[in-house]
C-alpha cells in the first residue's frame, strides 16, 4: 500500500465490489455483539426495508446468507429443489452456465437451454419446453447477465412459468435495487442478490427474498449444513439471530446502505443516476469509436460491454493498468466469444465520475497510441 | 440505535464477534476492486502472514474462504475426503457435533467418539480405535471446544493420527492466534479458524490452512461449488484472486490485524494479555461465589463457563441484559447438561477491561438481590 493516507479511493465502475459512500463505511466502524438486541433490531430493519423494495406483498420473507452472491445461489438451488426435482436453466452469460454447474454438481436433475452471449432466451420456447417436460418443477434465470449487461424479460418468463405452476428462481444479483421488481407480479418464487451490488452496501452477504409458503415445503431437501435455507430462515425467525457467526460490520453498512438508498427515492430515484452514468458513458465510448456488445434494446443500465479496438496498440492490461494508475478501475471481459471489456454504471458514482473516466480513458488511447479508424459511425449506425 | 453518536462500544467477552481496535475498523474506510492489484497484494501478504504464524515449514498453504469459520468447517469436510472415506470425530461439545451433523448432510461415512462435555476425549481410546477401524481415513477435533473453553490435546491426538498414517483435520477457530501451533509439529493436515476471533479481526471468511500435497490429491471430492476448497485455492494460486467476490473490506480489516498482532509480539504476545483476562476472571468470579464448569487443568484462557447461581432471584436473561446495558456483553451457555453462561478472554480487551465486567457484575447481583452463599469456598476447593 503505498499510498498517502487518506487518498482518495480508486472509482469502481466494476459489477462490485463497488464504490460506497463515506457514511456507508464508517457504518462499520462498530463492534456489536452478533446475539445482542441492538444487532438483533439492525437485522430485523434490514430483511424489513428489502422485502418493502420489491413486494407489497405478506407472501414473502428474507433470508441473509453468508458469503458472496453465488453462495446465495447455492444455497437456494442446493436447498429448494427435491431429490426428485428437475431444475430448467436458461442460459445466456456465464452466471446461467455458474447455476448449471451448481446443480450439477449437487445432482440435481437439470436442463439447459442455452442461447448466445447477445440474445434473450426464447419465452415461447421456455413455455413449449415446460409443455413437453412435465418432469420441470423449477425454472432459474438471471436478470441482468453481467457477463454481458444483457437484461433478460424476467417477467415475461414469470408469467409463463407461473402458468404452467413451476417454482420461478431469479438470479437479480446486480440488477436489485436498481430494477423495479415486484415479486408477485413477477412470479418469483426466490429472488437472490447480494450485499455489494446497487444497494451500495460492502461484500459479505447475499439475500434471499421467498416465497414464504415453498421455502416452508422445502423440509429434508438441504444438501449442506451452511448453506440451508430453511434452516437459516428458521433460525432469523425464530429470535432474529444467525446460525452461524454473521458479518456484523458488512450487515450494520448495509442498513445504512438501506437508509441511503431511501434518502435516494428508493429504485426509481437510484436507477435516475445509473441510467444517466449509463447513457453518458454509451453515447461517449461510441464517439471515441468504441462498438458495444450488445444491441442497445438488449443492454441494460447496470453494466455495459465493449470490443476491444481493432488497433495493434491496444493490449487490455496496459488500457487497465494505466486507467488504474489514473484512478478508474474498469473490468475485463468474461465472454467466451468476444474479446470485451466491461465499464459498469452502479455503485455510488454519478454523471461527473462517468465523465472523470471517459476523460481518463481517451488520455489512455492518447498515451498508447490507438486510434479507432472509422469505426464512430459504424458503431451507432 | 438510541445511542448517541460516536458513543463507546460495548466490550464483547463473547467467543466473536469481538471487540477489535479502532486502527483495525478504520482499514475498513476504503473501497478496493477485488480483482485490483492493490486488493491482490494485499490477499498474498494475509495468506504468508497466516502461514508464518504456525509454520516455518513449506508444506503447508492458506485458503480463504468467505462466510462464518462453520462455512470453513463444511468447506474441508466437504471437500477433502472422498466418496469412500471415513471421518472419525472425537466430540466433546457442540461443535464437535456440528462437525458429524455437517459429515452426515454430505453423507460422508461417520465414526463419533463422543465424551462429557468437561472431559477431554482419550488419547488411548484414539489409537484403539484406529487400529480396529482400517477404513477410517480422516480424524477430525476441535481445539478449544467454545462450548466450555475447553482445550484437547491436539498435539496428542495429532502424534497418534500420523503414526496411523490418517489425515488429521482440527477445527482451531477460538485458539488460532492466542496458542502456539506448529502445524508439522503436530501433524495437522488441515486446520481451520476464522477471521473474527484472536487474530481479532470481523467476521465474514474463515481461513483454512493445509498441507499443499494433501490438498491436491482431493481433486473431485468437492461436493459443492462455492465451499469447494481445492477449487479456491487454485484460483487464489493462479492469479492471486478470489472465484467469487470475497468480502474485500474485511480481509483489509484482517490485513490490519494481523499487523497488530504481529506489534504486539504475535501468538506469545497476544497469549499473555488474554492469559492475564482469564486469570483476573477466574480469580474475581469465584472470589464472588461463581463456580467454573470445568477443572481448572481442563479450561483454557479462551473463555470460560459458569454454572448458573443457586439463587431464586438469579434469571439469566435479566442477569445478561442489565449487564449489556452497562456496556459489557457477555455469553449464554451451550451445554447440553448445566445451566452455564460464558466469559470470553479474547479480543482487544485487557485486564481493565475485565476488571470493569467483574465490576459491573457485582453491581448487577446487588440490583437482582441475588447472593451466592457460601460457594466461594465450595468453588476454590
Amino acid at each position: 500500500m503505498n499510498k498517502l493516507p487518506g487518498w482518495k479511493d480508486k472509482a469502481l465502475f466494476t459489477p462490485g465490489p463497488l464504490t460506497t459512500s463515506t457514511t456507508i463505511k464508517q457504518a462499520m466502524l462498530c463492534d456489536l455483539g452478533s446475539r445482542d438486541t441492538e444487532f438483533i433490531s439492525t437485522v430485523r430493519s434490514v430483511r424489513q426495508k428489502l422485502l418493502a423494495l420489491c413486494s407489497t406483498n405478506d407472501d414473502y420473507t428474507t433470508i441473509l446468507m453468508q458469503g458472496s452472491g453465488t453462495f446465495g445461489i447455492e444455497a437456494t438451488l442446493s436447498s429448494v429443489i427435491p431429490p426428485d426435482g428437475k431444475l430448467l436453466i436458461l442460459i445466456n452469460g456465464a452466471y446461467g452456465v455458474r447455476m448449471a454447474q451448481i446443480a450439477e454438481r449437487h445432482g440435481i436433475s437439470t436442463i439447459k437451454m442455452v442461447y448466445p452471449e447477445n440474445a434473450q432466451p426464447s419465452a415461447h420456447a421456455l413455455e413449449t419446453m415446460l409443455m413437453e417436460e412435465p418432469g420441470i418443477t423449477h425454472v432459474a434465470v438471471v436478470h441482468c447477465e453481467t457477463t454481458t449487461g444483457l437484461i433478460n424479460p424476467i417477467e415475461v418468463y414469470g408469467e409463463i412459468v407461473k402458468r404452467h405452476r413451476r417454482v420461478y428462481i431469479v438470479d437479480a444479483m446486480s440488477s436489485f435495487g436498481a430494477y423495479p421488481i415486484d415479486l408477485k407480479a413477477f412470479g418469483i418464487d426466490y429472488l437472490i442478490t447480494s450485499s455489494n451490488k446497487c444497494v451500495e452496501g460492502v461484500p459479505g452477504f447475499s439475500i434471499i427474498l421467498a416465497d414464504t409458503k415453498n421455502l416452508q415445503s422445502t423440509r429434508g431437501f438441504a444438501r449442506t449444513v451452511s448453506l440451508d435455507l430453511l434452516a437459516q430462515w428458521e433460525g432469523l425467525e425464530k429470535d432474529g439471530q444467525f446460525r452461524f457467526t454473521p458479518p456484523t460490520h458488512v450487515i450494520l453498512a448495509f442498513h445504512q446502505a438501506l437508509l441511503e438508498l431511501e434518502h435516494e427515492g428508493g429504485v426509481d430515484g437510484r436507477s435516475l443516476r445509473y441510467k444517466e452514468n449509463h447513457a453518458i458513458a454509451m453515447s461517449m465510448m461510441q464517439e471515441m469509436g468504441f462498438k458495444p456488445y450488445l444491441a442497445a434494446d438488449l443492454g441494460g443500465y447496470i453494466i455495459s460491454s465493449f470490443y476491444y479496438p481493432d488497433h495493434p496498440n491496444f493490449v487490455f492490461r496496459t488500457f487497465y493498468e494505466r486507467l488504474s494508475e489514473k484512478g478508474h478501475v474498469i473490468y475485463p471481459g468474461k465472454l467466451s466469444t468476444a474479446d470485451c471489456f466491461r465499464i459498469g454504471h452502479i455503485g455510488r458514482l454519478n454523471a461527473s465520475d462517468t465523465m472523470a473516466l471517459m476523460g481518463a480513458l481517451r488520455r489512455v488511447l492518447l498515451e498508447m497510441n490507438v486510434t479507432i479508424l472509422n469505426s464512430s459511425l459504424e458503431a451507432t449506425s
